[in-house]
């Protein structure tokens, strides 16, 4: 397993329960990590040109946030801020540039968790609304329900006002190739076989990932993580990842730690891994690192792969993936700092 | 919180990697329990031949599920059985009867997980299968995907010759009237405020619960969980409850338990509850009676209320529920047996 963990000792005064005062605040760590996928990404696959848009978009991405929290914005409107930089790009698959589906549409999927609260709103299998992290925060907030699928979330969406784009919006020239190659490898490998009981034998190792993520933790000592995914490249049937799995590819608890998954979703919900990490903190008092690591071996075992990024309430961090390489970075208030693509963390 | 627990400290032979003997098979313990929902149950809203009608089905699910146990067949069979008999029932929220949607159709989730390997399946929104839990497992074992949802799902059943039935067919007088009566309310109460972001204010607490499930322990050691529902009368937005998610509504890992959860889906969502049982037995040696106790007790802090059933790999039972009431039944190896409705188990 290939592992990048930050063990940071930060200073941190415990929780308290009344408002800190503003001194208190100030020596409070914060910070936020965010993934733009993980899968097959090798240094040779990727142009010294495209890494360098990979990597200003994922330091777009992270500073948006981060500035949300070094003025004492909350943990969940830097995680909608900084994904929704990352759904604005056509570079992750999220948002514009989300793969498409078999149909030849992209469809949506994205959930947000409120660590204070563990509330949780999640959507799925959306078409029209620009930045689906926006709506699954609206699910949370100005619904009773967690999750709410397909044009039943949009009609949601409707009601409430958000303002709906054509699915062409979403649509990218390099992923309709995607969708193409995979479609011309499906038809070549139907010929040699006769039949097939599998949804899609011919599963595509190098497009099957990509989903961007968000986990922060703020001034007020208040976790949050979020993710967001266009799911499969040629995905059928209906298809629902990880991503939109409140405990599977996104959990927050002010008790334990946040975390956004970004991997093979079938093995990601079955671990239920998300919540599997926080449960070895509040169960087995684990370290982030070691529950981190302790999840991301469990998916191995089981053949998946992926990884993902989490914060815990001290500011640590743990960016663990047994994938080949995983878009990836963080900013915290000691001021340590990283955009990452490949294997090793420096 | 009402419980009612079992501790069963049945003879249990240590368990063996290689084949048991027949010796070995004879002396496990195995059993199953179901449920047929939670929620507001008082004996006086049951008349004597309604409450006798309900046993039956209970009893009628119960040993559908034990036949098969009792005979050697796998838990993932009984898990099966036990839940077609109730998705066939007229009496439960789950298949024929299930209640209708704010459309007026019957929308149906179901998920199964196995706990020998955790393979799961899981399918949310069909509207057309007779018996969801079958498809449920036929997205686990003929699929490479874990969660199928709306049409999607029926696409991928139809692929693999699933028999399809009207949605009439699940449509019941009672169910209609639930959705007449919560409609009414829902418009006087819509009179009285002049707007509301919320997706259904006027939430009909008796009408939100009823799932129905099942957990067993085969002769071979082997835990499955299973879960099947039609939601929450008038439910709008794609709403999807913790019946169809892996790790909420259901979770079975041979390491520790199977658990099926019924309640108040989002509430259940949000802790993860079956996962979270299995969490605190896997990573704090909890007892699956202390574990299932204090996850409803999380949901109960929350605000939620509802109840689950769960059986561990020594054939302990648990069946606690901070509702009223909830439908529940078991039959294990040691002879020990139950139907109940009420608030205490006797």
């Amino acid at each position: 397993m290939r592992t990048s963990l930050l063990l940071l000792g930060l200073a941190f005064t415990a929780p308290s329960v009344l408002l800190a005062s503003d001194a208190e605040l100030a020596n409070r760590p914060f910070g936020l990590v965010i993934h733009g996928g993980a899968g097959v990404i090798e240094r040779k696959s990727l142009t010294p040109e495209v890494e360098a848009q990979y990597r200003a978009a994922l330091s777009q991405a992270r500073e948006a946030g981060y500035a949300i929290l070094e003025k004492g914005g909350t943990s969940l409107d830097a995680v909608v801020a900084a994904i929704q930089v990352m759904e604005d790009s056509p570079l992750f698959n999220a948002g514009k540039g989300a793969v498409f589906n078999a149909d030849g549409f992209c469809d949506l999927d994205a959930s947000i968790m409120d660590g204070r609260t563990q509330a949780a709103g999640a959507i799925s299998g959306v078409r029209r609304i620009k930045n689906p992290i926006t709506l699954a925060r609206a699910v949370m907030e100005k619904s009773e329900h967690v999750m709410l699928a397909g044009e039943g979330a949009e009609r949601f969406a409707q009601k409430i006002g958000f303002e709906f784009v054509p699915n062409e919006y979403f649509q990218t020239d390099f992923r309709r190739k995607q969708l193409e190659a995979a479609k011309l490898r499906e038809a070549a490998a139907a010929k040699k076989k006769t039949s097939s009981l599998t949804t899609s034998d011919h599963f595509d190792r190098v497009a099957r990932y990509g989903t961007v993520g968000c986990v922060a933790l703020d001034r007020q000592g208040n976790l949050a993580a979020g993710t967001s995914t266009g799911g499969m490249t040629n995905k059928k049937f209906g298809r629902v990842g990880d991503a939109p799995i409140i405990g599977a590819g996104t959990y927050a608890n002010n008790a334990t730690c946040a975390v956004s998954a970004t991997g093979w979703g079938e093995f990601f919900i079955r671990v239920g891994v998300a919540r599997d990490i926080a449960a070895q903190m509040e169960y087995k008092g684990s370290s982030l690192a070691d529950a981190a690591n302790a999840t991301i071996a469990k998916v191995g075992q089981l053949g998946g792969d992926g990884g993902v990024i989490a914060i815990d309430r001290e500011g640590r961090v743990a960016l663990p993936f047994n994938s080949v390489g995983m878009y990836r970075g963080f900013k915290l208030s000691t001021g340590a700092a990283a955009i990452e693509i490949f294997g090793q963390s420096k």
